[in-house]
């Protein structure tokens, strides 16, 4: 395992710090690293937390911050963040009208999130997102896997709130979100976990993993690496295919996992576009970067998130966090 | 060789293709994909080019806009851009003012834009960047190599330009940034150039290159892997001996190389951000991200460049490209 680590118990904290410190304008770590929350918190909006395992960064503190989330709890590497910690991040956050928890459909995350709604005494709604179409269950998942359109959904929800949206409006307003956006990833490689020091899963030298997961996990077929423009194809057909829409306005995310770099993420925006434009669906907003990543995994995800007036005005919204920002 | 492309020869056309769509509202690609300008120019300010091989995203291009560069000019991977690209750039964005070439000092690089500084008819004056600490001369420059710092140039030349400094004060500024910054990177792995198919060096299992250069050149010594600590400690070691500065505010850029998950980037900011402190350095900013790629290269880089009140209010201000943002 070669990576610019300590030792594999100090990976966490040690990042955490290295991560408030250098956005210490944005964010500050909470009491025993439990949470990340704003620096400059806002009473008064619903409060928005959301947290998972880390190692997908800058997803979820990476989008702490103005016009997005008030808190994220990290986990540690592929593992769902405590009840504890999720409780915590709430007593810290409430304003006063309520928390939205938008959590990955992840058993782990479902589950821990659920029992610190039963036991904090805020007023707590939740949203599940399921955006990736390319299992129906998985290894750690009953239902579909919550991948990178979650960062969408952040986003448009986190606008929201901060225009005054109240806790039923942003969850429904979530919910809306996560139905209209569809995601499917292809690894190239392995990410190795820190504690456990070898590749999560092997692939041949000339072989891709399409429909992988965001910690590695199996996805529709092990095939040969085949050219940007037939996997872009087969991506956005089974999105297109599963979203039933024929026209419109769209989002293209193409997301890196992590070790890929910018120029194949742009030449794979490329030839998303021109095959979400031949399916006639225009595409209005882009962001292509590595945002819902797999550690150091090589490959990404495209994602395809319809558009309304609403939710292109809520995408375009100020949002000040230290992986997005604009309007500000 | 496992990518995400099409074929060896579209690389660079289809990337540079899916970037200006992606940004269109930030930048427009110049005929025959000889440059990116900002999609809206602004005549009567002194006009900065840069550019150099493409394999180092979001270098340059990705630093196209308003309080940044006003042309990129994309040579293909690892290759300096020709002087017809770079003169072609300087046409399309000479606003009256006169043009700064920023150039990383590289021997076909500083060549070919010698070259187009005689044939245009521009007022054009020239910065050239050499701040990696690493080696005195190497594989493709005759004195030190232009890394990283590179970026932190073209910002603050950029906020200067943008608040109307003439082609004189820009040339001397940008050369009292380079002076006053220095970095040194580390690889863990190499990179693989797609027309060559494989990798450019090979690194043991245990190894890590110490000094690299962006093109994966040979850096002070192949070394076995050792803690991120004691790896922040050598490189801010060296960085600091090189500068002499003893106090003072500084600038810390921790930059991935490509591979370099963020949880390790954050990590080894921390490290390197502890390692100042102790020396005195108080580090006023921070950025902490993949700018300076050497395509998936695993590594990273720490770039020191210190601080005075004019420097520090020039990295504030406003800046608005795909790469980086803030203020606008």
């Amino acid at each position: 395992m070669k990576k610019l680590i300590n030792s594999t118990e100090t990976v966490l904290p040690e990042s955490l710090d290295g991560f408030a410190a250098a956005h210490a304008d944005i964010v500050a770590l909470g009491p025993e690293r439990k949470f990340l929350r704003r620096a400059m918190p806002r009473r008064g909006k619903v409060a928005l937390i959301s947290g998972g395992g880390s190692g997908h960064e800058p997803l979820h503190a990476g989008f702490v911050g103005f016009g997005m989330l008030d808190a994220a709890c990290p986990g540690h590497v592929f593992t769902s963040p405590t009840p504890d910690q999720i409780i915590a991040a709430a007593e810290a956050v409430d304003g006063g009208a309520g928390i939205l928890f938008i959590v990955k459909n992840y058993e782990g995350d479902v589950m821990n999130f659920d029992m610190a709604r039963e036991i904090t005494d805020s007023a707590v709604a939740s949203v599940i997102t399921d955006d990736d179409v390319a299992v129906e269950t998985s290894t750690w998942s009953t239902g579909r896997r919550g991948v990178a359109g979650t960062l969408i959904v952040e986003k448009m929800v986190g606008a929201a709130a901060e225009q005054g949206a109240d806790l039923e409006t942003v969850k429904s307003l979530g919910e809306r979100v996560n139905r209209a956006t569809r995601s499917m990833g292809v690894a190239l490689s392995s990410c190795t976990v820190p504690a456990a020091g070898r590749p999560t899963f092997m692939l041949g030298e000339d072989e891709m993993e399409m429909g992988v997961g965001i910690h590695g996990e199996p996805g529709r077929r092990r095939v040969k690496l085949g050219s940007a423009n037939a996997i872009a194809d087969e991506m956005v057909g089974a999105i297109l295919s599963d979203l039933g829409a024929a026209k419109g306005e769209a989002l293209l995310l193409i997301n890196g996992f992590g070790g890929t770099p910018a120029m194949e993420l742009y030449l794979m925006y490329n030839a998303a576009r021109a095959r979400l434009e031949r399916q006639g669906i225009k595409v209005a907003r882009s962001l292509v970067g590595s945002y819902v990543t797999s550690l150091e995994m090589a490959g990404c995800s495209i994602t395809v998130s319809l558009l309304d007036e609403e939710r292109r005005a809520l995408w375009d919204a100020p949002v000040h966090t230290a992986a997005l920002r604009w309007g500000c």
